[in-house]
């Protein structure tokens, strides 16, 4: 596994690959990896010819007050996992960003909800970074986890949208043994805040339970689900649309139920399908 | 020459070239074409295996009141003018964008002054569809004429910052006979607004012709310059840094003088380099 820092020399890299038609998948992170990450390594690996990693705590998608600056690294581990996952070039850079970068990338509509609504500018920081990212690492495809939803919707629409000859995967969340979906930020919480933050997703697997026996309607959904949220602040609690993210009355389609909210001063988010029968 | 009209297969057929190493070079176009879009073709022609040229008058960057619906169109002439400077695919989409387009690509600072102050929203427009036509042509190098200086100035921001593996390259602006820039809009001007016209030219050739005699002092020179300007209303007349487009008090290094000024219901842009000896 080589390890790069320069992103010119990755895009040179790249560009040399592409152009004996060589296949590029990508997992890009912000590193602390876990076996959620390396389920989108695992997933990419058999699927293209050079497999790349990259790892940037990504300024731009945090807000003022967030937890930039205590985000958790471990530079060492990562290596070791991406080695272990077959990884072909682990980008590492220490800043991403040209002198002066002025552009920004964003999606509208999609990312008026949800966290977009919480974290002003947060999807535009996701969105740039991914576009110059793709721009370095010029992947044929690459994947996205499935935990961050909202995410990867506004990664697929603005990867349409811009033409961006990547095809997104996106991969099944993953979760511990006591449900809890895997989060780099799950090292932040005390034993008994993991015992809280399980209620995360009890709550939604209480609500796909309830869909399952019948019930389709979504003010009463929303309604079991926060009486069974053991946490210190709701963010959001919310059934979906699948593809618009737009709020539903009645769970009579595919549906997605999303929560986010802190544990502590952690914040957790988790979704999942809901599948009227 | 080929002729297509699908944004995919347009796409489809650069990564093939792509994989197999072909360089793409590109000139973007609303169409219309005059000498001095052949003068972009000729540039790029002998570097590149293979030359695309779009035209698509793009909805994004047309401001409310502006002439979108009325901008010249000649497709048959347009065509022939590609053939004869020995174009290899012509892309003309009727429609560019995707169902629900909803990402914007955005360059802040460069794009506060000049044309970016007085057509809001223009240059995100312009910068969302070079964006999405890169990612369906794939161009290794593109070019853009300098007589619209802001908006290349903007393209080479959004290039750097997001990484895009394209050259970008400033052609020279042309004129015709007369001194004016060539223009698309010149159509709609009368043989009298043809003359008041050329008072954009001849206005900035007084300035650059003031500072080889001496002259370093901004507001002299822009006074100078409007003297001379004969034309219906001045949009703006300004000095400014050739890289950052900040205006300058005195032309002690290389500086870009323009103009954008209406003549009748037509706005008129040019520009010069001015260089103290």
């Amino acid at each position: 596994m080589h390890i790069m820092a320069d992103p010119h020399a990755v895009q040179l890299d790249a560009l040399k690959r592409r152009a004996r038609a060589e296949s590029i998948g990508f997992v890009p992170t912000m590193g602390f990896l876990h076996s959620g990450h390396r389920s989108l390594m695992d997933l990419v690996r058999p699927r293209c010819d050079h497999l790349v990693v990259s790892i940037y705590v990504n300024p731009l998608q945090f807000c003022p007050g967030e937890d930039l600056d205590e985000y958790p690294r471990d530079p060492e581990g990562d290596a070791e996992l991406c080695s272990g996952a077959g990884v072909d070039l682990l980008f590492m850079p220490e800043t991403l960003y040209e002198p002066g970068h002025a552009s920004t990338v964003s999606v509208s509509g999609l990312t008026d909800g949800l966290c977009g609504a919480r974290r002003p500018g947060h999807f535009d920081g996701v969105t740039t970074v991914v576009s110059r990212l793709f721009g370095l690492v010029q992947p044929t495809l690459a994947v996205f986890g499935e935990k961050d939803y909202q995410q990867l919707a506004v990664i697929r629409r603005m990867t349409r949208d811009l033409a961006l000859p990547v095809e997104i995967i996106g991969a099944p969340l993953v979760r511990d043994t006591d449900g809890l979906a895997l989060s780099s930020r799950n090292k932040y919480l005390s034993a008994d805040q993991r015992i809280q933050a399980q209620s995360l997703s009890q709550t939604l697997f209480a609500i796909q339970a309830a869909v399952a026996a019948g019930n389709r309607d979504v003010r009463a959904l929303l309604a079991l689900g926060r009486t069974s949220l053991n946490v210190d602040r709701i963010d959001y609690l919310e059934i979906v649309d699948p593809d618009s993210l737009q709020p539903m009355d009645r769970v009579d389609r595919p549906a997605r139920a999303l929560v986010a909210a802190f544990v502590g001063q952690t914040r957790l988010i988790d979704n999942v399908a809901l599948c009227p029968a």
